[in-house]
């Protein structure tokens, strides 16, 4: 067998950036696995999860007999049903996965260079002497000699002050940028983490990351608590109107952000104070609320943020537990409504640095859309995502317990919930796969409306009971009030179809708009990524039924997880990724669809759903 | 009477930098008052106060029948009580003085030209429109073009954010060197105020100053309210010797600072939000405790700070209620005891930009001494004034109501005390008085003894009876205990003599080390600046009879205030002079006395009064 295995190594690129050896008698997702590429494998490589999917750029995969195989219909393999049959050149579905040593891994975060913004320096200080009297703050300037403006931060000189007098031997500096944020006796060097928040309208996502390691360790999400106060921007900033209510909001998102620190801490069995530093990456509106700052000016034409780019501060001045010196990086904004989210989307992906033409899609609570590569891009920013994430629809909610997330249309109807429980509501991948399965029933028509009465009728008879009128509007019943868990019908209205025509033809406006900026067509965007915690969930063929993209793209389209995310963990691991934030805000070209010729025309005609599913 | 004036006009010059034309006919105290130079005049221009003293560089001056006029014994002129009979180049003597209008002048603050760190700027923004979708921070921004590295503090952008969607036509902006710290609508440019600190062990000194005429408008004092906590800042360092000691003390000065800020608005009918700048200078101990850093290491050899040159904070950093967004800038030290307070004394009389070789004495409850000119100054810090404040001596107080502060021996002893009440101790200024004339009276021999019983009994009666012995040591008794106020004898004792001798030799030995390493001797020294609360009312003859400064010297004496305090308001009105500031506490030399070969020889040889008084 050792023999077996050394004859028959095979290389295996990954993504672009990581080459190995692996043996070819061994699956792919156990080869990977090895080779510390995490892919996530729910049911232990069994081939029925479908999570550790990859895509072949070149080379052939086969079976465990030898025989060359053919990937599923989405162009993808499951990396556990498969055994490298030659040099392989492999993409895998990037999605931050946790190992089962609670390690996190993202392919993109592999590629980064480890140059923190926050670093630890371990130093031998020379205590001052009669021949050399400088005081301690200059004992300390002499380490970082040649850096004339480095400074100490107050908080640092007081910790100074405390610890000098035992003269210790070693002192682990903590440096951010140019300031000295705090020291530690001794060598503290092995501990250094930081936090990164994907600050979403309705969802907060916070990643512990050892800064050392340049790891996620340990990932947690909670609801937004402002979402008590409405659940768009719009009505965030509504909600914020006066003084006191700015602060209400803000203390709930604060207190959200420190809950998630407590949750992750818990986890990964950190302490707060070895976090010294923290990532935001929110929406404009969000990060407006979450620093004090009056979104009001975002409602006034031309919609303009207040500010773009704020300096670096001090965790504390937003309240956060953790080392009283740590530092806070608020990841800028595009435009008003395009925010640092959208930025570190598209550093997450290194859209920034690709040449390929790559059309980035994040659908969240709002939906952000950037064309472009290296040269340059262009964003616009959609009221997206409240209905995909099935609020504003009327049995709609989140993709939680007992959420519908997959229905099937035959003689009848059959649903799926979110952990098999009793039906409560039907979450957005629900809502959509059920109008996908609407236009292929014939229950709708493409321009979105109930078919006529007389045309129901000819509909199997379990199908055409499901259909009711309440107060005027027509609505279909997914399941009845007798069998779900509110006791009421969950059906999905006209409105509710109205709604997602009116978010799909956003969003579908939004590329096209792009698309002539740019001066090109679908067929010469060389890839799309699909982003977003609803990009995840997302139904590929409903999706592109209901004519979200135009399916012939289905090749090109590739599910990135939560770039957002991604990129607020590489802003933690480098100053590069800072930077390249700070200039992608600068140079990403704001579209503002509303204002733009011909915007209302291609929206209502993009209202239709497609013929012919 | 008009046409006598225009024909007399002669021309005065005042400390080498205003000149104006003054009439023969009025006092020259009526001439300087008119051209804005405000002398002390507590008597009303009547001759007896003794305040509104000048000296004549060149020129004439003459009584109202135009006869010449010789000086006082101290080559002082009243300025009331003369005219002028030529043209006159004149110095007056250096006092922080209040005019009847309640503004103080000091003429070296009308040398300063008009360059506070902190600003108001009027601006009409213009707002973000569809053509110009910048955001706020931006647009402001523009205001400000070309400074690349200009940036809004998180507080300032708050308030931008509130007051923005109002579109004012005109915003004030309020920048402190690159950053800008606050916005106001509409055009509040003419007011902008700023607070010195003079943060002296004992006394804490404020001054409110109108930034944009370079005026102070109010001065207030208080006691340092740590002197609780020990008189000297040995004392202190020991009390602040655990965290929650440090931060009692570090609440207790930041308390006082707000006491003094509540009077100054009081006085001067300025709000505490039109404050937006600080400025403060003290030793380095009380910047320490200020700022809380534990002083601990100023008591470890080699008696180093902990900091230099802390940078600029938010007033808010040290809980100071002034406008939220004020600037708090700390002076610079130079070493562990020799602090902002010297350095700010420097620049307070020009020290660092004369080429005329100085030697600067400041006695405080610390003594320091700077010598040297604008090429090179030496200096270095005696545990000067306790004693001469009047504290650790037997029947010691401070120079307040009821305190000793003039004593004549002739027959008897005839004092004279504050406020004319009975007498409580006696103060600094009045112990050396007293041993001045116990020198002359032959009560005590040059090397600070009392003459031997025999040579006492020789004595006047009144005088020999006020010998007495107490606890094993001899005293003499100023005030019998039944014409006290405290009902106990007010004496001078061995151990009180004994101490001031400790100081006087302290002195006089730094100033002797000093000048041996610049390679001087007291006939070179070209002024000599005695400054700090206590040279204001130090009697010069006192201070000479006793050695503290050779008797030769004296024609070269100027007191010159608080000068510390007048450094502290320059700092607020210029960026230059911060910078002198830095550059100062950069290149002056420290002399640690206690080192240097043959300080302790020098001291004991100094311990000797002069002979022959």
């Amino acid at each position: 067998m050792d023999q077996k295995n050394s004859l028959s190594d095979v290389e295996v690129t990954v993504n672009g950036t990581r080459k190995f050896a692996v043996p070819t008698h061994e699956t792919l997702l156990s080869s990977l696995t090895k080779a510390g590429i995490m892919l996530e494998a729910a049911c232990g490589g069994q081939g029925f999860c479908g999570k550790c999917r990859i895509r072949l750029l070149s080379g052939q995969v086969v079976d465990q007999q030898g025989s060359p195989l053919k990937p599923g219909q989405d162009g993808w393999y499951l990396a556990c049903q498969v055994y490298p049959g030659e040099d392989l050149v492999l993409e895998r579905a990037i999605q931050v996965s946790v190992s089962s040593k609670g390690e996190i891994s993202d392919p993109f975060l592999e590629q980064a260079d480890l140059l923190p913004p926050l670093k630890k320096v371990l130093i031998r200080p020379v205590y001052p002497s009669l021949e050399n009297n400088y005081s301690l703050q200059e004992m300390i300037r002499q380490v970082f000699a040649g850096e004339e403006d480095i400074s100490i931060e107050l908080r640092a000189v007081q910790e100074l002050a405390l610890i000098a007098p035992q003269k210790f031997e070693e002192i682990t500096v903590l440096r951010s940028f140019k300031q000295i944020i705090g020291f530690e006796p001794g060598d503290t060097s092995s501990t250094l983490y930081g936090v990164a928040f994907d600050l979403g309208t309705t969802t907060v996502a916070g990643m512990l990351v050892d800064l050392q390691k340049g790891k996620v360790i340990a990932a947690a999400a909670e609801t937004n608590p402002q979402t008590a106060y409405g659940a768009d921007v719009i009505a965030r900033i509504k909600a914020a109107g006066t003084e006191d209510e700015l602060n209400t909001l803000m203390s709930a998102v604060r207190k959200c952000l420190n809950d998630l620190v407590a949750k992750l801490c818990a986890r990964a069995g950190v302490a707060n104070k070895d976090i010294y530093l923290v990532t935001v990456a929110g929406n404009s509106t969000m990060e407006h609320l979450l620093m004090g700052v009056s979104p009001k000016y975002l409602t006034v034409s031309p919609y303009v943020p207040v500010f773009n780019n704020l300096p670096h501060f001090s965790a504390s001045a937003i309240e956060l537990d953790l080392n009283p010196g740590a530092s806070f990086i608020l990841l800028p904004n595009i435009a008003g409504f395009v925010g640092a989210d959208t930025v570190a989307a598209i550093v997450g992906v290194d859209q920034d640095l690709t040449s390929k033409l790559t059309l980035l899609i994040d659908l969240g609570t709002n939906g952000e859309i950037v064309l472009g590569n290296k040269e340059k891009m262009l964003v616009c920013s959609t009221a997206a995502g409240p209905a995909f994430e099935g609020a504003q629809l009327s049995s709609g909610m989140r993709a939680a317990n007992g959420a519908i997330d997959e229905v099937e249309i035959r003689d009848d109807v059959c649903v799926h919930t979110v952990k098999e429980e009793l039906a409560r509501g039907i979450c957005g991948s629900g809502v959509i796969k059920a109008i996908a399965e609407f236009l292929k029933a014939g229950i709708i028509t493409p321009s979105g409306r109930f078919v006529s009465n007389d045309r129901f009728a000819l509909l199997p008879p379990k199908l055409s009971k499901r259909l009711k009128v309440q107060e005027g509007q027509k609505e279909f019943v997914l399941v009845f009030a007798e069998e779900s868990a509110s006791g009421r019908d969950i059906a999905i209205t006209q409105g509710d179809i109205r709604e997602i025509q009116l978010v799909k033809s956003s969003i579908f406006t939004g590329i096209e708009t792009l698309m002539e900026n740019y001066g090109v067509m679908f067929k010469d965007i060389e890839q799309v990524l699909l982003a977003g915690a609803f990009g995840n969930n997302l139904n590929l063929d409903s999706a592109l039924a209901i004519g979200l993209l135009p399916s012939a793209e289905r090749k090109k389209i590739l599910p990135v997880g939560n770039a957002a995310g991604t990129g607020a963990v590489k802003a933690l691991l480098s100053v590069d990724i800072l930077e390249r934030c700070r200039s992608i805000a600068q140079r990403a070209q704001f579209v503002e669809l509303a204002n733009h010729p011909g915007f209302q025309a291609k929206f209502i005609k993009n209202l239709t759903f497609p013929e012919g599913v």
